[in-house]
């Protein structure tokens, strides 16, 4: 199933930009508040790239492997989608703290 | 579509009386960073609860919608999907932050 | 030192509330990624007591500790501080994908 | 205050390498959920950049901030640390969800 990438390539790579111009502001010794700022920037933006691959990827993919009826591909890409969202939720709380 | 969550509900309850618990040390002005420990471990029960939600909601509600092949019913099921997976990664840069 | 934590016991009692609310929401089993969005609700003010501990913290405590000029204490303090934002940050990989 | 940045500078390199690789993934129209997962797997390295970060940046410049006894720089510093904890907890609820 192909899908247009273009738009999430050119995100990346302006991500990448952004990956060497944190490095150079190590290199420069930069404040780090402002460096932890610029990562968090490109966490976000490296989200966004996350949200539209899945966006796309639910519109194809997952609907073909509904409409296949065959079962165990059904429960494979459900269960990708369980695991992408658990990734992205997960809090590990420190080793103090657990619920019992 | 009839769901068991009697295990979520279970899961809530323990998480209520969490919640309970810290509203005690509060009032007994406990060590604040105790007291965010036990807030992020609450906060990985409840993220636990959203993917076992997820999971379920994928295997039955999910499914229904897309083999029901109602054009406007799936695109509108797959778009919650995305939804609550953007929500769960939304990591919004402070202001001075931004990939321009 | 004492804190005034009437705000954040309140919005604990809100969130109380509200945990009893999603319990209701899966005994009707209502639909799910509705309930998915209140749990991500709860979580989103869950952290706003969160920051506001830490930042109640940070003016009081750690303050103490750096101006006891105690080295063991000033550096368990902020390796707390160090630990907690960890924890918030923790994005957990998935077991396929590590950057090796 | 001049911090040695070596080690985040080459886990840098790395995860611009692996921005690069993602970008090829787009380019061969991988599976998508592979995608996401590496995605994920950089976010985790980016994290562990500012995690670091943040640990020397409180026992250097957040310490001579606080050793300075100039309350605005304090509280300078201080809000800053506030304000990072609070982006790596921001979870935005979806419009439908807040609690009232």
């Amino acid at each position: 199933m192909a899908h247009d990438h273009s738009e999430n390539i050119q995100r990346l790579k302006i991500i990448e930009g952004h990956i060497r111009g944190i490095q150079r502001m190590l290199e420069n010794d930069q404040y780090c508040i402002d460096i932890i700022r610029q990562i968090q920037a490109v966490g976000a933006a490296l989200n966004k790239v996350s949200v539209s691959l899945l966006d796309g990827h639910l519109n194809t993919c997952l609907l073909n492997a509904i409409h296949s009826d065959d079962p165990v591909e059904q429960k494979r890409v459900l269960s990708e989608i369980t695991e992408v969202f658990e990734t992205s939720n997960k809090i590990k709380p420190s080793k103090g703290a657990s619920l019992k």
